[in-house]
């Protein structure tokens, strides 16, 4: 377990400081005027508003998590996960109440790794979710496991309810309400996602794209001068699905950021987009998935054949060696490949990259199956389990 | 450990026959009548020799270890490391001698595993290298901490001495001889690589290549109409020097085993090449290669640039984190990616895989940084070892 909040501070104000970068904390800026290169500025402390003139702008203000409207947020007890300030207020309300009923709403990634902390850490959770199971983000066999995963966590799992309402007396949230039924709630967390901060662009007319987020290119260009965007306020592009997508992770929030800040300092860089690629834990298991799995391929039309194995994560005959299982989407006729998820043991999680590597790529399971993977029987099979999977595929495509 | 070496028996010849195929042990292919199509084969039980008539010939002959001349390897205590029964022989030379004295000659990976696992079983071991450092093919500052690496579990290492001969008495191995020292043995394990078996070939008039091994192109064919060959015997193009090379890894067999069984069964398939891909562990430590390094980049007169970064195979506040060093080449001008050498903890190992799928895929060093590769806290941090180096390297080239 991580000690303290503090340790999760990548960097504070005064390193940025020592680097030679002014930064201004508690200041708020409340508009952009495009026209004349200047942004309005509050300090949060004095109230005291100014204007403050720029070269480039790099909007980079983040998301925000998702409140539905059935859910009055301001109620004791209930919490979102965004930001280190959510962390701590979550903590403090755990410890003084260590009887607490914990529900999470939202079964996706921050939902599922929340419960499973709460779980490590002794505390009875349910999570609840509007979907047949847990990551219903991944294809229905997939998010089966990790359901099964959760539950053998003593995770308490209600599925395909809808949120209608939260019970409160005196302030303080008492229950979740369901179309279904009612789950007596101490601490409400919600991991229901988060929307881009675009408000300031929008206001400013800044262009947005998909999801509400400030829309960019591969080079973090708003399409308006001298301003760009970075991170989980902007956009992307889906290189597999071939269109912008809103994904707010840190992955690409990272190299955007390198990008844009190229860009502001007169360099060239280009961000090449993103495949989708993600990876959580859940006790021992490792879930990944990367490109478009049985969902996104109807949507899209596109004629997907897809092959499920199971291998292990090291040569079976080691000690070690666990159960790891792959499911390969590919294109019948192009043979192109669209994506992987991966739910298994220890090592398997971050094989995913091979596959994101890929489709980056634009590469066929044939191409998959050609390349010359790390071999050694501590560490994997001499077909590494994405390769099993894409020797079954290429055959159906 | 594993428990048997029956274990690692891959297929029996029972489950070949199971599935259809004629399998003859204890039968040696003694000749290749080319023209005719005809194979000479003796019975080695009954010494009976007779023809045996083919329409496709697939060569998969292996290899054999590599012996010295200055070495009698018909002396009692000196074992390859090539076949389960080697490895029977040695486990049962262990047992009958708890107290006996070990050298290893060679510090590649066959040797370094050896020494590695018989210190695991708590014996005392030397391992003789005529370079300055253990797995030399690494550059030097990453063969440095493979050498500590060995030294701290305990291996005695003896560098930059050149095997001049063997001690024995009475038949039986005493001491191994080089031109620095004499170094007391009672079993000697040869660890000098291996040499294809491609006798066979030869004397049918079928075309090796480097290293003696059969020549074969991306369709594992030899030149010779019918004739395949696959594996260990053959050798294989690498994409990254864009030179054929003798690189027998079960790996390349593997993949050039399926097309070459493609191609007998009249299908089509198609064998890339392969990247210099490998991996290994000691004690918790794994280290893997892709690609090519300073010795290749020199005698390839390639105008290269590296860069050798420190990071963490998971974020660094979490729990189990441990370090990596990743080591990335590239080309100046074109920016193109020339390979990478990884040492590090659990986990550190098979991200050399990102690497290999970019030589692969001739990728430049900008577009590995651009990768979507996997984040999650306990797996890895927001940017990969590899990207940290790719972010560094990018500046030189």
């Amino acid at each position: 377990m991580v000690g303290d909040t503090d340790d999760l501070v990548v960097r504070t104000p005064e390193a940025f400081r020592r680097a030679g970068i002014d930064v201004w904390i508690r200041h708020r800026v409340t508009a952009v005027d495009l026209g004349r290169h200047l942004v309005e500025v509050t300090d949060l402390d004095t109230a005291r508003t100014y204007w403050e003139s720029f070269d480039r702008l790099l909007l980079a203000t983040g998301a925000r998590p998702v409140i539905p409207d059935a859910i009055d947020a301001s109620l004791a007890g209930v919490y979102g996960v965004k930001s280190l300030d959510d962390a701590r207020a979550i903590q403090h309300a755990l410890d003084a109440a260590p009887g607490a009923s914990v529900v999470v709403v939202g079964g996706g990634y921050v939902g599922v790794e929340m419960a499973e902390n709460l779980r490590r850490i002794g505390r009875s959770v349910t999570v609840i979710d509007r979907n047949p199971a847990l990551m219903s983000s991944l294809d229905p066999d997939m998010s089966q496991r990790v359901t099964e995963l959760a539950l053998s966590l003593g995770i308490k799992v209600a599925l395909e309810e809808n949120l209608t309402g939260l019970d409160a007396h005196g302030g303080v949230v008492r229950a979740v309400q369901t179309d279904r039924a009612r789950h007596p709630a101490d601490i409400v967390i919600l991991g229901l996602g988060v929307r881009p901060e675009a408000e300031l662009a929008a206001s400013a007319g800044i262009p947005l794209g998909v999801g509400g987020a400030v829309h960019v290119d591969d080079h973090c260009r708003t399409g308006i001068q001298d301003v760009l965007a970075a991170g989980d306020c902007a956009d992307a592009y889906d290189v597999v699905r071939r269109q912008y997508v809103y994904q707010p992770l840190a992955t690409h929030a990272s190299k955007q950021g390198r990008i844009a800040g190229l860009a502001v300092a007169g360099r060239s860089g280009r961000f090449p987009g993103v495949t989708g690629t993600a990876v959580t834990q859940i006790g021992n298991a490792e879930i990944a998935r990367t490109g478009i799995g049985e969902r996104e391929i109807r949507s899209l039309n596109i004629d997907g054949a897809a092959a499920a194995i199971s291998s292990t994560t090291r040569v079976g005959y080691m000690p070690g060696a666990s159960a790891v299982h792959v499911k390969l989407w590919g294109e019948r006729g192009s043979g192109r490949l669209l994506g992987a998820q991966i739910v298994g043991g220890p090592g398997a999680g971050k094989r995913i990259d091979v596959v994101a590597t890929a489709l980056m790529m634009a590469m066929t399971v044939e191409d998959l199956l050609g390349l010359d993977l790390a071999y050694s029987p501590g560490l994997s099979d001499t077909w590494d389990p994405v390769q099993v999977a894409a020797r079954v595929l290429v055959r159906d495509l």
